[in-house]
């Protein structure tokens, strides 16, 4: 049985309840992680290669792999997987090679020339994790916008399989991406590795990439204690569905166990017009899980999750933008006036014929994305987080004439006499 | 004397360490942080309040002023005054406007459409910092992309005075802006006010703005504790200056000194192309130095700093992209073919007419700029940091049969069937 709220009847304590996410701050972990961090900043690779031996139970002579294991590796796997992951790369290519822009120069006063240019993140390093999931659909992810940006170097790390090398689908990734190196590090160990460098591993100005609670709690420690940056911080994986009288129970049943079985901690949440509705979704979530491999971790992960049932879809809208999903869909008729009312949310996915999944693996949007209400300050992976934009101005002699007494003015009234100075001595 | 280093003769090691800012974490006020953060998290206005009594040496019965108390001491400055700031709010305001864009639909696939738009950051707070230094300038940067970004809620922090008021400029920027109320809330205190809400201060998504160590620890800090996200982390303020030998030694000195008047943790670095020039400009600095007010900090912030002498202007941008500077100035004669080999920098300051002071103020550019080597991975303040990107997708019943079976490969292949069905019931 899913938990039923009208929206109506809700209060606002239970609303506070129902928006905030588990957000339990992992101080468990801390101590551990601090530990491996505290090793891997000692002792380097000789850390790498012992935790190898515990975590990944595995051997390693060295900690990575070049461009001919790849290739083996990457021959491993069906012609209709590989074309399966080119249609999936030059979609995503398509779509995040539109996000580079060369912006104008703008002329705020005669004489007075500001712009910005657009620079890679010189090296990024990408978290693929490994262990139960393996996720080639996360390198590309990742590994794309690093490729339009420019990044000079692309350190990927991936946990070792037990036989001390990596799947195929990830190896077919990296030939892809023309990416000739991955380093066989897992964990909290390879962010640290990342973030401080090792004899094996390059440092890294911005680590990127979803993984384990080792490796979130990881990523929020090093953002704090290095001068490296993370792309944003991680939760689990979450889904709201709006659907309205039209849409089919089977298509919405589908997308909320799409993301159950992600994790026993994964949300997904209905938002509907009726209690009807809401009970025929829950017979095809009944239904739909019998035959689910994941089954156990859906069923956990649903018994975490709550349909609330809307007045209208204006209610739904607002709920929506409260919660800030990291995935949004609108299973409704008419979609189109809902977009603009699209204010917090990761991803957006429209209509009756839009999964989740699709955005998951292929139509070219990005699958990294804010969770646990982080949509409302955050966007999702994009070229954007791979670069910098820098400003430029250029100040002519008539420009210094309309500008300068403006910020001699300005600077004496801050106290600042040597900023008016600087001014000052080039208007003589 | 400032220190003279010859690029050539540098080894790796001292190198890294010129490189390096002091990085303090500053272990020795993060509990004194952490305890204001929890008193103002339990004790809400009362806290605010006594900590005004205790930093401020000011009793408030109420923790703003409103429209009619701002009118009133934005009324307090001068013609010219006034003129200067709508001057630089009209700058900043133009060159900000140029960063809102629509981006375009991308169909990826026949029937796959995909785009981004942009939605502002409901609600954020800006930490405008006062005490000895008042930088209505600091409101304008931050004011002008949160306008420009539409945010719903725009909450400005800035401690009070101890006659409980707020500066008269920092009142006419607040007309400006059209914000008809400010938070008389300093320090470690304000940050948490805005990011955990108190009776009088709202929680808002995101906290901007410089401050002191306090502040900095408390962005910092809350950034790892709560859902709030922040703008960057900041520390001392720096500059570097690449000169070539047809620039003019007072101007270069002038630069450094604007820098260094901020405080006695301030960098500023001079890169020549030989000994003599640099034996001018530090005798101009000398000089210049003399009849400033801030004085003694300059000087202790040009004690901290250094001179480079380089080969030639490749060898210097090779350093400064390395050193990766807030501020960069290039005081040469030929500028434009530097332009591209500038990878890591906040803002760029071309030829030599073009001061950091002009940006600091009115050129239009933003100057909440990422220090600290920072520059690798972040951009400085921009419309981009009071928005975020929503992606949003529409597959139609052509789409779904050219993406269809790519999806469903690509689930089964990363073991996801609840994935792979969301897809396959639409396609029956």
């Amino acid at each position: 049985m899913i938990k039923t709220y009208f929206y109506k009847d809700i209060e606002a304590e239970q609303l506070q309840k129902l928006i905030d996410r588990n957000t339990d701050p992992n101080h468990a972990i801390q101590d551990t992680v601090l530990q491996i961090i505290e090793e891997v900043k000692t002792s380097g690779d000789e850390a790498l290669k012992s935790y190898a031996k515990q975590f990944d139970k595995v051997d390693l002579e060295k900690l990575y792999l070049d461009a001919s294991d790849i290739e083996e590796l990457a021959m491993t796997i069906s012609r209709d997987q590989m074309r399966a992951l080119e249609i999936a790369f030059q979609n995503i290519h398509k779509f995040h090679q539109s996000q580079m822009k060369r912006e104008r120069v703008v002329e705020t006063m005669p004489g007075v020339k500001c712009w910005r240019e657009v620079r890679p993140i010189e090296k990024v390093g990408l978290y693929i994790p490994g262990g139960s999931a393996v996720l080639p659909s996360t390198l590309l992810m990742l590994g794309i916008p690093a490729r339009i940006a420019g990044c000079k170097e692309i350190v990927v790390c991936s946990p070792p399989q037990n036989n001390g090398k990596i799947n195929g689908f990830v190896a077919y990734c990296l030939k892809l991406l023309r990416i000739d190196r991955i380093y066989l590090v897992g964990g909290a160990q390879a962010v640290a590795a990342m973030a401080y460098g090792t004899e094996s591993i390059p440092k890294v100005n911005k680590i990127f990439g979803p993984g384990n609670q080792f490796v979130t709690k990881a990523k929020s420690m090093i953002q704090g204690m290095t001068d490296v940056s993370i792309d944003m911080p991680a939760g689990p994986s979450e889904v709201l569905v709006i659907a309205d009288e039209l849409a089919n129970p089977a298509f919405v049943a589908a997308d909320l166990l799409a993301q159950a079985e992600h994790g026993s901690d994964s949300q997904s949440i209905l938002v509907c017009l009726s209690e009807e509705f809401a009970k025929a979704v829950e017979k095809e979530v009944d239904v739909q899980l019998q035959v689910l491999p994941r089954r156990a971790m859906a069923e956990e992960a649903m018994n975490n999750s709550y349909i609330i049932v809307a007045e209208n879809l204006e209610e739904a809208m607002k709920f929506s933008n409260l919660y800030a999903p990291e995935h949004l869909i609108l299973e409704t008729e008419e979609w189109k006036p809902l977009v603009n009312k699209v204010l917090n949310a990761g991803s957006v996915f429209l209509g009756n014929l839009t999964p989740e999944s699709a955005g998951d693996y292929a139509s070219g949007t990005n699958h990294t994305l804010p969770t646990s209400g982080y949509a409302r300050s955050y966007s999702g992976v994009s070229v954007d987080s791979f670069v910098k934009k820098i400003t430029f101005q250029h100040i002519s002699e008539e420009g210094l004439q309309h500008i300068g007494s403006t910020v001699e003015i300005l600077a004496e009234l801050e106290g600042l006499q040597a900023h008016k100075n600087a001014v000052s001595i080039r208007m003589k």
